[in-house]
């Protein structure tokens, strides 16, 4: 059997306010304040629209135990025993306008043994309202914090965890790197123009064997040491929000990782799915005797799917290692549903980025994401529908007129679609269907959806192969696609590195190759990406055309809610127009090798005629004219505004 | 200059009614019965829901004349002169419960010139209602009638027409096919299980090259006189009706042939796109001087697309001798919709196909179609959008939720991107992505469709290569296919010949050689595919195969109507079921050279367990076990139904 190590919350409150002083004056019993396993969530708010709050109470034979709670404005009203004797879940209603305060649950045995446990319900920082979102005037910085910067090494092997290991010859295996990594480096990504960073989940993935991605939670309240602290977390989201900057936390609705610690004493029969399969088989668990998900995941929307097949994606497990958690439970629901709330008030997110979203129960995700949204109106989430196909993508998206009645509530999510149009079309020799037609028709898709610009777009990401390896190491088409995905009707969401063209062309797709370690990141780097030392001329231009744009970008209103106007590819060219008042975007791309003159009459329709536009990264003025005359392969941007 | 010629219509009629006699004797002058070049429609019928009739009349110098009706219940509402002096269009307006008859329409010029035309009103032959357009329980034979069968030689070649080729080595020349020839051969195309007949356009294309094809119409209201005679294409609709077959008409509303009669005597300023273009090279038109459509039919739905794009996709000429005609001028736009009315009711048409629906205007095309199913309710128009994108053939079909609020009023859109997921997944080899999943994953898409059961889908047809050779001549990929597209929830629509196996693979996709003339269709063809004579062993197999499969599906509810249940593809199967009340039809893909022996465990929820079924083509009997074993690659049609 596996060990199990508890990282304990260190929530030990010993004061009371007075009021609830008062109130367990009433009870006249003697109680020992003990701390209890878990009680989690650890601490709640007063003033949630939501007056419920539940509490997973973990401690040896709880379930023998009645709790009470004495506070004004604060009552149990239902107690729950579990299949595990070791839990108990208590509904608590908490009145509006209670006051903040901590007070005590007593927990009484029927032979008259007592626990209690102090709880805090701590007073909100900000309305509900000033939770503003990541959109469509932002641009998302993606980082893999394992692979970015090793700011303190001594936390890179917490010797009491399962997987020690340090190797950063070796993609699979933890290199070092940590919150404060990233915390040391919001000027870089802030200066490249980036306002919103999405690292990859930092909570403590306790697993034996790769451990670093994050994607295998084994404790959802606490962070992964060898990421750093909580105070290091709250140190990120506080210094990015001092330079106007948003925070995205990545969260796993899904699944959990194997070594979570309620996989040792579960608390309900259907806590996890299969889960009379892993009770059957966990002296021999593994990929031999996983009820894996079937991965079909568009028995979602597929109105003739079978019964078996939609139970096979959702209550398949993602992988092996990953217990998937089932949402049909109401007490896993709401855990998930408190957890998330609670991070967000904790750390003032500035969104969420839901993993592997058509795989949880959809009904349960709709009121996930429902129940943030009701809180938080004015709050982001972002979900990762791996499809290519705009009819599922636009199915999970907000508004959408589905048939099945669905709603997600869900506002932005993930444009596979667009990623592979803008890699193909980029990629491909130009002809009918073929080339830029590719990003052409592929836009023209926005058609469908109910709100293009809540969209996230991408170009690659830490599953896919880094946009320099798709290209074929061609820093010109690099270059096209890039600012092409910077100029659209979307979020744009780049992955750390690519900035800097790196790749993984030793052996493409491998995503410890794709997670490479950022230069200058880790003690010893002899390239430093953040000072530009050691980097070669073309990943000196691309990181100079990556901060141009993107410091453009941030203030272009053209770009974040303008009209889009697109004229069908031509002669291995592609306009794109984006328009907003006064400020008039132009995006060229130019696929020839040999110079090219273009006829401007086409292009008439936009009215810029005559008028004097700045060429984005040049800087040289240039007068729209007749005809233009177009040098060299890559991408032209031009702006009317001074 | 081009000859023209013109193709008169024999409609003169002399006798009046007693009612229209009572009339003509107030107006108490002589008028002498002459007959004018055109008047079109040149007939019309009491009763329709709309009263209205615009008649196109074309005369020499007609627009100096003032024309006069007196018949009860009929009045002239409005005329109105062209740009040429040529042509007169007279709005006129027809009670309710007019009486059918014949009436002289007068013109009268200033000084005093008569000229008279006896036009007919005509009582309708049955009720709107009784107009049954094809729907799910048919399937659609399509005939390219100059390819299929030539029933009678001495119209092989018309000395006054343009082309006067006939060469049937020469897949581009005429071959001589008519519409005898499909008289001829009803009982073959009945027997093997087909409702509808589906021949491409059989109307004049007096044009000097290809006239064959019949989408370069010359003449809207003249059958080309090579397939045969008005009475031939009535007496064609007349037996199948008799059989209980329904006849679809091929219709072209965006363009005609370059020598329509029109062309060289034009209406209006705007009766074509690009109208100024051509008569300004009208001496040198050809490819170079075309202002061609930029064939870019995304624009249709494309909140991005410039207006320049737009008008080159919709007003650009399809092809160089194909004038895009302008549907925006209302008299162009009243005379196709009274063309297509006229022709269901002289037919008593089953249907009607519509050529390149997203090329002409589209608010016309949406008028068109409402206009047909406001008179005919439960007729069926079917659009060719060719696209393999599920969001565009979506977007025009009739109660589609679209953004733009577009209504195309079309119940049946074709259904390209099922045609090439059925193709493209048979033929690839299995893997998580990649072949029958294909098939999975397109069907799935119908979780979007307003109604999939009335999309028209299809293997082949005259545009793409056939069936056989896209399935490399592989017949038992050529089988799973077959079957597969029956058993959907869709109109299916099969290319003749390709019950034979007829191919293209000496040079795929090429137009000529997918019109390969059926064998048994022409005087001296040793092999007979009506009679089986010469047939090869796979070919009369396939026959049969589509008999057996066709003739069974002409009396399934549960393929026209019942549940689709299909599950993923597993171990190079994939099983769909359509299921009503007591009948259920299974349909089983094997790609798998080696037997292999499934468990149906997976499938119980459908129910079968312990049932007996029938093989469709076999003929035997199979009890539906724990397990099945599948010997053969191929697929296998099981049905419950006795």
């Amino acid at each position: 059997m596996k060990n199990f190590i508890i990282i304990p919350f260190v929530i030990l409150f010993l004061a009371c306010n007075s009021s609830t002083e008062k109130k367990i004056s009433k009870e006249q019993m003697p109680v020992s304040n003990t701390m209890l396993e878990r009680v989690e969530p650890p601490n709640w708010w007063v003033n949630f629209k939501d007056s419920s709050l539940q509490l997973l109470v973990k401690e040896n034979n709880i379930g023998d135990f009645t709790p009470s709670i004495s506070y004004a404005g604060v009552t149990i009203d239902k107690f729950h025993k579990a299949r595990s004797e070791n839990y108990l879940f208590i509904d608590i209603l908490i009145e509006k306008n209670t006051n903040p305060g901590k007070f005590d649950i007593v927990f009484t045995s029927e032979k008259g043994l007592k626990k209690t446990h102090t709880y805090e319900l701590k007073s909100r920082v900000k309305s509900a309202e000033d939770y503003v979102g990541f959109n469509s005037s932002d641009a998302i910085y993606l980082i893999t914090p394992d692979r970015f910067a090793n700011a303190d090494e001594s936390t890179d092997v917490i010797k009491n965890l399962k997987d020690t290991s340090l190797d950063r010859t070796d993609g699979y295996k933890r290199h070092g790197g940590d919150l404060k990594g990233i915390i040391n480096h919001i000027d870089y990504i802030s200066n490249l123009g980036f306002t919103t960073v999405w690292p990859t989940p930092v909570l403590l993935n306790d697993m034996a064997r790769g451990s670093y991605h994050g994607y295998a939670i084994t404790d959802y309240y606490t962070v992964d040491p060898r990421f750093g602290t909580m105070a290091d977390y709250k140190k990120l989201a506080d210094d990015l929000r001092e330079k106007g900057m948003k925070l995205i936390m990545d969260q796993v609705a899904n699944h959990c990782g194997l070594e979570h610690w309620w996989m040792k004493d579960i608390p309900f029969d259907d806590w996890v799915n299969n889960q009379k399969n892993y009770e059957d088989n966990i002296d021999n668990w593994g990929w031999e005797s996983n009820i894996g998900s079937n991965h079909r995941r568009t028995t979602n929307q597929d109105f003739y799917a079978s019964e078996s097949d939609k139970k096979g994606n959702n209550e398949g497990w993602f992988v092996a290692d990953m217990p998937d958690l089932n949402q049909r439970n109401p007490f896993m629901a709401k855990y998930i549903i408190q957890n998330s709330i609670w991070w967000i008030e904790t750390l003032g997110l500035g969104g969420i980025r839901q993993d592997t979203y058509p795989y949880p129960d959809k009904d349960f995700m709709s009121d996930w994401a429902g129940a943030i949204m009701a809180e938080y109106p004015n709050f982001s989430i972002v979900g990762e529908e791996w499809s290519y196909n705009p009819l599922l993508v636009g199915y999970w998206q907000k508004g959408a007129n589905n048939k099945d009645g669905y709603e997600s509530n869900l506002k932005s999510p993930m444009d596979f679609p667009m990623q592979k149009a803008i890699i193909d079309g980029i990629n491909e020799e130009e002809s009918w269907d073929k080339g830029l037609v590719k990003l052409y028709e592929g836009l023209a898709n926005d058609f469908h959806y109910t709100t293009p610009k809540d969209i996230m777009v991408f170009l690659d990401n830490h599953d896919k192969s880094r946009l320099y390896t798709e290209v074929k190491e061609d820093a010109a088409k690099a270059k096209m696609a890039f600012s092409y995905m910077l100029l659209l009707p979307r979020i744009p969401q780049v992955y750390y590195g690519t900035e800097i063209l790196m790749d993984d062309s030793a052996n493409p797709g491998d995503h410890g190759l794709i997670r490479t370690d950022f230069p200058g990141g880790f003690k010893g780097d002899k390239i430093n990406a953040f000072t530009g030392t050691g980097l070669s001329e073309k990943q000196k231009d691309m990181q100079s055309f990556v901060s141009k744009l993107l410091n453009y970008r941030k203030n272009s209103k053209a770009i974040h809610d303008g009209k889009t106007i697109h004229f069908a590819p031509f002669m291995g060219t592609y306009f794109l127009f984006r328009i907003l008042n006064d400020e008039i975007v132009v995006h060229i791309i130019n696929k020839n090798d040999k110079p090219i003159t273009i006829d401007l009459k086409r292009y008439a329709e936009i009215g810029l005629e005559g008028k004097t536009l700045k060429n984005l990264i040049s800087g040289h003025d240039y007068i729209w004219g007749d005809s233009m005359e177009l040098k060299n392969k890559g991408s032209i941007i031009l702006t009317t505004k001074k």
